[in-house]
Parts: structure tokens; sequence; C-alpha cells
């Protein structure tokens, strides 16, 4: 297999690779064990992780401690811009948008929820909490308030409807804007590990926004703990 | 202590969070041992774990695992908007800024660096990379890559100027813009921890950033990996 000049664990590197390119290994796929590589390669397990090695640090290859290296997932290029939508991001990003709502509540506003929505300490809020999932895999966890006195039986149209824009929408609210977005990082804690399929650990993005009406008043305060591992974030300026 | 209702682990959580309301306690400080601090207001260490375990909750104090309780430092805020300048930002937040200059080199740009400053790959780049510190303190590691024919001796300028923006206005650069932002997560590593003076597995915000001239041409590709708990990032929507 070894071209003159070319070592053997680069050559192996490179056939990986390739097969990763044209998708037959595809994103999320464990690879084979080392025994196996190994074996189909006829080299020493020294050179097949020499090659295994050198996918994990490009980035291609991701290896999960206990479990076994995979083949990376391609993240959704998730824009935060003026304009707020989950379903139309992840639809421009070509993948199907979809969430699992955990839990919907009424409840006082916390003191850092009445100041994000500019209500009163204790003015009840409306609270959803769940999943997002792209094609189905979880990809964030949020939870977001809104002010109860301003959407009476939102909680009915949250559950009832697929996103939080169609239940604004029904609630009267054609369009909202985001005000702006405070970024963060933590760790996946072992309750969210299982929430989103993945290790207690790994990296999150946390994004928190006030989204406003039209005239500015803010309607929702969200907190966002995106894994980092299948979500980027992306800002453009506008010129 | 305790007063009639309030149970005796609540007293001492509101005794601590107003001594660190009014800095008698400081951000950064170590709090007291469990033993000092369960001689000084009479309880069992089960009760004082109560208390500090909810200051923790509520981000005041920030446990770290082998040395102690700490009171949590206030994040920097770190705007990051269409004009771009450290110096500015961590001026605007009322922080010294301030760099520390590890490596400025002349190589081939690879890959990435080439698609991100539409120069052809083994063109060469500058490249600096160190440490920004505010008030002293470290809160960001950055790489930076300029391309090297348009800015001949911009090495000398990044060493001898305290800014990236002076350094690429005295190269005639006047004015420049943020394009496009990538952000993630990742966690620090052995080394990062300590040129951060921080701690291995802490969460970090990566934002990846392209600077264009006012006519679109890319003039910089920076990463800067900031220590989620020192700063905040801020995106703002102008109306």
């Amino acid at each position: 297999m070894a071209q003159s000049g070319t070592p053997v664990w680069r050559s192996i590197r490179d056939t990986l690779a390739s097969e990763i390119a044209q998708q037959g290994l595809r994103p999320g796929d464990r690879l084979p064990t080392e025994a196996q590589l190994s074996a189909r390669f006829g080299v020493n397990r020294h050179t097949l992780r020499r090659a295994v090695a050198s996918l994990v640090d490009e980035g291609l290859l991701r290896a999960r401690r206990g479990s076994g290296v995979f083949v990376a997932m391609q993240p959704v290029e998730y824009a935060i811009g003026r304009h707020v939508s989950f379903h139309q991001n992840l639809a421009l990003a070509g993948r199907l948008p979809g969430r699992r709502v955990n839990v919907t509540a009424r409840r006082p506003a916390d003191p850092v929820e009445a100041q994000a929505l500019r209500i009163l300490a204790g003015e009840e809020v409306w609270v959803s909490e769940g999943v997002s999932t792209a094609d189905d895999q979880p990809i964030a966890l949020y939870r977001t308030v809104f002010p109860a006195a301003r959407f009476p039986g939102l909680d009915e149209r949250l559950s009832r409807l697929s996103s939080v824009t169609a239940a604004l929408n029904e609630a009267g609210l054609a369009e909202f804007l985001r005000a702006e977005t405070r970024i963060s990082a933590q760790t996946v804690t072992v309750a969210q590990a299982l929430l989103l399929n993945a290790q207690e650990g790994q990296p999150l993005i946390v994004t928190q926004s006030v989204n406003t009406d039209m005239q500015g008043v803010p309607v929702e305060y969200g907190t966002t703990w995106f894994l980092s591992e299948r979500v980027t974030l992306i800002t453009r300026s506008e010129i």
C-alpha cells in the first residue's frame, strides 16, 4: 500500500479521509476497532494509531473516552441575527428542525427574568423547557420565558404548534426581533448529558437572549445550551 | 443568629452574600476553610456546606476542585460588533487592557487561513500569538494571522505597539471591520491552563473572525479562546 516516499501511516490516513469524504464512513459512525483496522491494513497498532491521531487532530474523527472513535458530525451553522427563528435557521442549514417540549408551566418571574422582560419580580411568566433537534438528533437544550399577562393561553399554543414563532404569531405577535445576546460556555452536566445524548464534560455554548416586539418591548427571555460539537454560532455584520 | 422562621443555613448564606456585596470578600478571594467558617458561625459542617452550596449555585462563589472555594469574578463584558478593538472593548468595560505577545512569525498560510484571507495556500502570513489581559489577569489566548505581502514589517509593529489596531493603523490601514464571527466552545487543555492561570477542563468560548478593510478585502483572520469564567461575549442588534 505504501508508495515510495509516503509513510505507511499517511497512506492509511489518506484512505480513511477519502472514505469519510465519500461517505463510506458517515458522520456519527463508529470507526472499526484498532484490531480490525490493523488487520485490514496489515500494519501494527502503533502505525494505525498515528493515522487515527492525525485525523482526530484535523477534526475529521473524534475520540470519546471509553466508547471508541467516531466520524465527526458537521456542526449545524446557526446564525445569531436580528431575526430569530430556530426553524428558519435550521432549514437554511439544510437540516430538519424539531423540538421536544418537556415542561410548560406558569410561575412568578425570578429577579433576572423580571429585569430582562422589564416586568415586576413576581409577575407571572410562561416557562417552556425542552430539547431542540436537527434531523432528530438533539443539538441544544432551551428554557424560555414569556410575560403571561401579555400572552394568555400561550402554554396551549406552545404545546400544539411546532415552533415558538408559530405560537407567538397566533398569539397576535406577527414579528419580533433579537435585541441582545450574551454568550458564555459551560460543560455538560450529568442531567444534560442524558437529554442531549452526549458525554458529561463536553463543551456547551450558552446564549441568553432578549427578544422584543417592533416597539422594543421585551416579549421573550431565553437561554439555550448548544452542544458545541453539533452547532457553530455565526454572527455576520450587515453593511 | 437564626431568626424565627429562617433556617440557620440561610442566615449564613445571607451573611456571606452581603459580605460579598459590600466587598468585605472580594472577587477572586479565597473563602476561609470549612473549619474556620463552622467555628465562626457556631454550626456543624453540614449546615455550613448547605449555605456555601447555595451561593455556588447562584454563581456568587465558585468551587475549584482541590483548591477551595472562591468569590466569583465579574466577567468582562466583551462586545462583538462591527467595529473591532480589544483595547476599546476593555476600556468600555472599565478594565485595563493588556497583551503579552508570545510568538510573532512569518510562515506559509495553511489552507484554512488562506481561504479566510482569500489568498493562495502557501502565500506567507504574519502570525501573532499571545495572551490578552484585563487588569493584568489573563482572560484569553489569541492567534491572529495577516497577509504578509500587504503588511511588510508588521512583525516589528506588533512587537513595539500595544495593540493590533495601532499596528494596523501605522501600517496604513486606518479602519477595519468585522465581517463574520464563528463561535464554538472548548475546554482548557493543560498547556492553555498554564498560560491562562486557569484549571484544565474549564469552559472556553472560541471565536474565529475575519476582519476586512473598508472595501471588504480580508486583512486579518483571528482565533480567540476566552475563558468563560472571565469573559461574557455580547452581541447587540442595531436598529
